[in-house]
């Protein structure tokens, strides 16, 4: 069962990136009008408008947009075909199904949990899975589903993400890594076939690694940050969505660093996830675009 | 003599804005493509898609620009006129003639003439003018004219402002008040004829009036900031172009306020002044457009 | 029953105030060292090294405080006396009680009792009290007591109060105002004899009153903010603990700015909290000196 | 020459490290006392009470205090050499003496020399030495002298090294690498005898090496950083005194990253260079306190 937001019904969502060329926006547009449909937003970004790469994110108001949604693919094929344009067009009343991987911290996992329950998160949330057992009744005093995957190494850790990609698998539009002390296979990436956002307990590119805070606190850093990306299997080296820092001190410890880290992952996360599930963020090599 | 910035060779900034309506987009990106530009960038902004204001920034390259002008203008006039819409075209290589208003105090002054003669702004400078004489020398380094004009009180406070009015007239594309500490008569902002951007040393609507720094200090406040804000009949509560803060604690003195809140003032009047001379701020009553 | 924090087990914090005048950080710290004291950390502050106000914050460790306490508190009487000093010891491992008011919004309730789940602040909460229902399932959940006492106006607005003071008399150290939308009266703040922090919805003195978020959406703010002060018989005008900002958009609604305004709130009250719940905050009239 | 402040006359600054043990901090203020001085202010910190480091900045005022220097180090030397405690005092009102090495850039340069003259930097500025000649005039309008030392390469690179060895030795206390381009010989740090304070153009440990800001923008960070570091003999990796950062997003330029950058690059430099000039910073191994 699909959940619709009221607010966005018959509002559909346009991705346009291609090779940037004279005359696309007009195009474009003038196919949003004859399909009488009004724009509620525009954004658009060109890495440079002579031979660049060309990025759009047009918002529109359709009346009865489900039933015009064929006419409409069928338009923007024939419209931007001649252009090599990549597209893609989405229900925005059609919230995303985002799927929770946790371990034992649960500040990134309960904040998500949080803002989608406050409504401020367009999306659903079928599962959390989690190797380890300490939030499960957190997450089902939510009213979501929560699967124990434990952890395992050797041969066997193939086995436990076979599991995971069994409970995803058509269940799911992206994967949020909440804090997921796993590392991932470059298989499961691959195979996982929905995007996979990423927190990481670092400024990036600073401090790779394990116990980044203790790094930081090592090197007397002055502030200290997280990193929200897209997962690549090149680890810690996907396209970043969203990053920011908070200023500590000699006075603070390497716990305290944490504490304030953890206030800056989850707030970073919680952006990264919402312009995700808001179709803000266009991927473009090793970078996003974020409209 | 206009100066040409060369990168901005043949590019116009186009806005628009007036009541949204279906078709608005469509029309106005039609009347690029059919003209023979490319669209470098657009920004557009509804304050609501159902029966709200629609603004539009669109920059855009036309080979041979200045030949093409008037046939665009002619384009944009029949063409928005029916939607009953406002438009304004500019020549982006030709930079903005800005005259900055300035009083003892250098930070503010120094700061936009450092960062025109490094190229950062996009004007020219034709003139400064101050109602004391302590800036004049390093203005004048800056190849730069500088006018002393003195303040008077009562009846002669309009002899100032005329003779201001005087040095202004025909010369100037906007004014820079950079912490001008004579309050401007509604006749003067009236007569002027150009945006006046002016610096508030305070976060609006924060201590509005003398001394800030001071009842800052008293109210035991633990951010300080400034606003930049457009110049209305109405002291102290023109439209807000940016704004911006700085931490301070109980042991910093008042005069520590003041230097610190000299950092964040030149720092938001001088990122005003850059958006104003990009076109990028459009006024809408009391508040602004950023794009 | 006192919860005892280990790691804080015979430390004990040393507050002093008074005027400043020679000798008096000597007199102070000779007074821990007689004592068989170690100082952990020292902060201090003179508004005016001539015959201003002096603050002091000390922490020391003393082996078996609890038998010690008697003879330190006589001894701080002792020397003190003759410098016309107030002083306050606390035994540091044993943590405040904090009573939370709310009403309906969740955002900054949850995060100080999900702080508290987690180890971070230093307190016990006896109870919750709200004039509506809607959280009393969730606060359970997090084994604390919640209590509902309904709003009343009128003549039975003191009935509420009363029913409130009753609740709290000889159960809490200090009150928290956690988005609680009910006006305190003067009788109260009086009665309840402990401090009480508020969290207001606005970063003071700006848009004081009701629906602030409305208010800056109108004047077309670009920062918007939140302050945590301590509750005074003169409403909104307490000394301001902490206070932050969050940077919005002409594009931001009243909705946006209100969602944005929640994660400065609860980000700032728990600032606020930790920091009184340590004894870091040292009220001097309407000002505060944080350590 | 020296230049005396008068705010700070008879203030001296004493800085105190070693091991932290019990009774120190009474014994310093002790002193103090019996040497007829009042402390101004007194910030200390502690790696750990048990068995750490102690870190400790005091100030204070003593009429008539050059007469009292001598007796004020002989009675230090007495007191801390059981202590086995590292201490330096300062006259607070002489200047320290500051050479700023600078390339083309002259954003950090100009900006020392501006809060110099404004009266916010406690400090003299002996010279300005550049590998290039384009500031030569700026500097001098600030009354500064400018020496040209021409860059060399290969068996000449120690030419000029030793060039400006020369020049600094004896007449400064300090040096500030203004965005000097060069890489200074592990001789040369050894040589010059004085602190050397870089400022490095990205967020360190990040993008460490030659153009930073493109590396940035191949990256796709959505914060740009600097930090201000002393130098050591391993390079880009001196104690870091201050960091901070910028936000940036995928429509900023290559160009434009430089530019935000160079704001922030100024004003780490500018606070850095203060906190070094007030004595507030202590060097502990790779690490500094900063009160």
């Amino acid at each position: 069962m699909t959940v619709h937001t009221d607010a966005l019904r018959d509002h559909a969502c346009l991705i346009v990136h291609g090779p940037d060329q004279p005359g696309l926006v007009a195009a474009v547009t003038a196919l949003v009008t004859r399909n009488n449909a009004n724009i509620v937003s525009l954004d658009q970004y060109s890495s440079d408008p002579a031979g660049g790469q060309f990025f759009q994110r047009l918002v529109f108001h359709r009346p009865d947009l489900a039933a015009a949604f064929p006419d409409l693919e069928a338009d923007l094929d024939q419209t931007l075909a001649p252009y090599g344009m990549q597209w893609r067009l989405t229900d925005q009343s059609v919230p995303k199904r985002m799927a929770i991987l946790a371990s034992t911290s649960d500040h990134c996992l309960l904040d998500l949990l949080w803002r989608h329950r406050r409504g401020e998160l367009p999306v659903t949330i079928p599962m959390v899975i989690s190797n380890h057992t300490n939030t499960a009744e957190d997450v089902r005093t939510f009213g979501v589903p929560f699967f124990h995957v434990p952890s395992q190494s050797g041969a066997d850790k193939s086995a436990s993400e076979t599991e995971i990609l069994k409970l995803l698998a058509g269940n799911v539009d992206f994967v949020v890594l909440a804090r997921y002390m796993q590392i991932l296979s470059a298989d499961f990436i691959e195979q996982v076939g929905v995007p996979v956002i990423n927190i990481h307990h670092s400024f990036l590119p600073a401090f790779i690694g394990a116990a980044p805070y203790r790094k930081a606190k090592e090197r007397g850093v002055k502030l200290i940050g997280a990193t929200s990306h897209y997962v690549t299997t090149d680890l810690d080296e996907g396209p970043i969505i969203e990053q920011d820092v908070a200023r500590v001190t000699h006075a603070d410890t390497a716990a305290d660093l944490q504490r304030r880290g953890a206030d800056v992952e989850r707030a970073v996360l919680s952006r990264a996830v919402l312009w995700h599930a808001q179709d803000r963020v266009i991927r473009d090599g090793n970078h996003t675009i974020v409209f």
